[in-house]
């Protein structure tokens, strides 16, 4: 299968490049060229034996071609609680609210929650997910029915999962099929014994990779921390080996010097969800300083109870627009670094290196923004106006493993979204029931 | 003209209603019913012999109608500049980046970029707008030809306009045409002389109406008047009889105990522009402190080239995020509150007072949003989905004047929006090269 994308504006994203006027060629599952117009004649000249016939010949009406928005830190099964539980401090809202509908959740409601989140990442150009939620297995076959990549990280704690759950998880789901991939992580800290984290380490050291968590999202959590272990988070779980190679932490609002000097020595990704931080007043995460002391930062949406959306769009203006208010400096991480954590930052936190780019090779994981919209006009500069003008509302495309999945309002993904939409309503139904809500 | 919306979910805005099952009817510029599908019946019942023929009649598909959103300030023919000089603090970009390419902007270069700015209102679900520029009787014409409702704000300064073109305006534009309104104003209290000042004060109480302008949008502004008048910038310009009539302030950031209780004395509107005073950095205004004092709160985009985009999406999560983040309170500022914001209080601060919910007798600017979205599912909590969840994606209809203006993508305004991005375009280029850039 070969797709010509032409009359396309480009960005790679690959370091130094700017955006092109060109063609993207799609064959399988990668990317067999991305180049201007004179280097597709170059093409052609170079390989003057290959005969190229294409599938499908796709005129961008010079809209912009980019690799798709790697959602690095999400929920997606969370969208049951959308909207159900808002305007509460974190604490309550995760002991008084979450808790006691997530135990009233099946395998199967997950299965179908989550895909109700893949609808709505695919009209915000998310083309990978990094998931942390109950069921690993029907997450997995959500995925893999409605072709969304998914790389999911363990959630275990000390009242759900086992560290025997999560190696049996890791050696299942990796390497089972192109779209899913499974890491080793664990919920928090502050709900996990030192006993649980110490079996976590040892897993990371037997197959020497990379855990991920939620660290530092709020005040209270990083000082109960403190009160503990007389440690910051980020010095704790360190110091039990749980980063020596690598990963990294969700949210991280509340990190002190030290605990830079830490993530940088440790090689760690900062996931950033400044729609949840701000919803759930966890405060301003400090992206310059990291920026600064060269940490890599990804993003993320978190889940939709505590976000409540699924929308790269809004969380890159909030990067860029929180560090300008903290630092009270209005050049404060420009719009190109915003693009760079969404898409090549993201791919890399997530084990996903062949994701990252636009570059022969690579998996196609593209994204088309339609810059025919008002909002995108006049086209001063592609970049800016994305991350500071741009919506959901100019994804026309959404491409996963080669796969268009979502195209002008339309889904591919072998399902309705009504059909979706009324499995949630009636998940919904019934869990308020069990709790006579 | 009789068009009846039925199958809908109707929001009204109406002080205590809920939304509701029902209908909408329109006949004209006006709605002639909103109510739920008993009242309708009820209606047919009451008026026994009214035969009502409709022209037109649209199934909702349990979609929602409600009032339009009002922006409550903006500077619409500043699209050209959007992502033009982005990442800088206020004062370098206005002085260095702004002021040259307004100094060659044309009527005719207003009544374009104006029209640009409409499409992306419309997009928007923004009904009417209450806008600053430069030339009154040519966005008046931009906007009747579009239909969009407008509410001009005049922009006098020390460099441009004056009071006598003020009070020129004001005769000429209000009650040509249905949907131009002009108000006095001026630029702000560091842009005009103590003299000129007093002149539109005595506009102002000449005609015994309120007066609008930018008022401490950022601590170096604010810190100035202090410097120059020993009084904070509401506190001088109250001082000398601007808001003996009532009136209000854009942006309003850094506003003190002493300002609130003038505010509330004078009947002051606060019009707050959260995605300008994050991208400039300017800071975070104290919402709930004016919610608490009972001075009501509008909400505004303020120009493309400070924002950048005209999305009341994005603003309504603002609002109402920031004021959690500022406040540590994750329950502060609650959705309902912001909606109202959105609607009912920026059609009052703008004076149309006959635009702030679907009741019988009120011009129809109506929206309807598409509750068949991802995001908006599953349907917990409609209006905090459309404030925490909601996109521009959602917007299926906007309808000003009992006209349907915008509707599944298509504009219905008289022109085409490539002919207007191609006007943008020639416009840009002109001006870019008259100043060598």
């Amino acid at each position: 299968m070969k797709t010509r994308f032409y009359n396309a504006r480009v960005l790679t994203m690959e370091p130094g490049r700017d955006i092109f006027m060109g063609e993207v060629w799609i064959e399988d599952e990668k990317i067999l060229f991305a180049g201007t117009d004179e280097e597709t004649q170059a093409f052609y000249q170079k390989h003057s034996g290959m005969i190229l016939i294409w599938d499908q010949e796709i005129d961008c009406g010079g809209n912009l071609l980019m690799p798709g928005f790697k959602n690095a830190h999400t929920h997606s099964a969370m969208t049951l609680m959308r909207s159900m539980a808002d305007d509460l401090p974190l604490s309550d809202w995760l002991n008084h609210q979450i808790f006691p509908v997530e135990a009233k959740m099946t395998a199967e409601d997950i299965y179908w929650l989550t895909k109700l989140a893949i609808l709505e990442y695919l009209t915000s150009g998310i083309t990978s997910i990094f998931d942390m939620y109950l069921t690993p297995l029907s997450i997995a076959q959500a995925c893999l029915e409605t072709g969304m990549r998914c790389v999911q990280v363990s959630a275990v704690n000390n009242f759900s999962q086992s560290p025997e759950m999560v190696e049996q998880m890791f050696l299942e789901i990796n390497g089972k099929d192109p779209l899913n991939s499974y890491m080793i992580g664990f919920h928090a800290e502050y709900t996990c014994s030192k006993a649980l984290l110490q079996k976590i380490s040892a897993l990371a050291h037997k197959y020497e990779v990379p855990v991920f968590t939620h660290i530092s999202e709020t005040a209270a959590e990083t000082e109960g921390c403190r009160e503990r272990y007389g440690m910051t988070p980020v010095a704790f779980l360190s110091s039990l080996g749980l980063f020596d190679f690598g990963g990294g932490g969700y949210h991280m609002v509340h990190c002190t010097a030290e605990d830079i000097a830490i993530m940088k020595e440790k090689k760690m990704y900062v996931v950033t969800n400044p729609g949840s931080n701000t919803k759930l007043a966890s405060g301003i995460a400090p992206i310059a300083q990291y920026l600064k002391a060269g940490i890599p930062v990804a993003i993320g949406t978190d889940g939709p109870a505590s976000n409540n959306c699924l929308d790269m769009f809004r969380e890159m203006f909030l990067v860029t627009g929180l560090a300008k208010l903290k630092n009270q400096d209005a050049s404060s991480v420009d719009a190109m670094e915003v693009l760079k954590m969404a898409t090549v930052n993201g791919a890399h936190a997530m084990g996903l290196m062949q994701c990252d780019t636009l570059a022969e090779g690579k998996l196609a994981d593209m994204i088309m923004l339609d810059l025919h919209q008002p909002n995108m006009q006049p086209l001063n500069n592609i970049a800016k106006n994305i991350v500071y003008s741009g919506s959901k509302q100019n994804v026309k495309m959404t491409m996963i493993h080669g796969v268009i999945r979502y195209m002008d309002g339309e889904f591919r993904i072998g399902v309705t979204p009504d059909a979706v939409y009324e499995k949630a309503e009636e998940i919904k139904a019934r869990i308020l029931q069990e709790l006579s809500i």
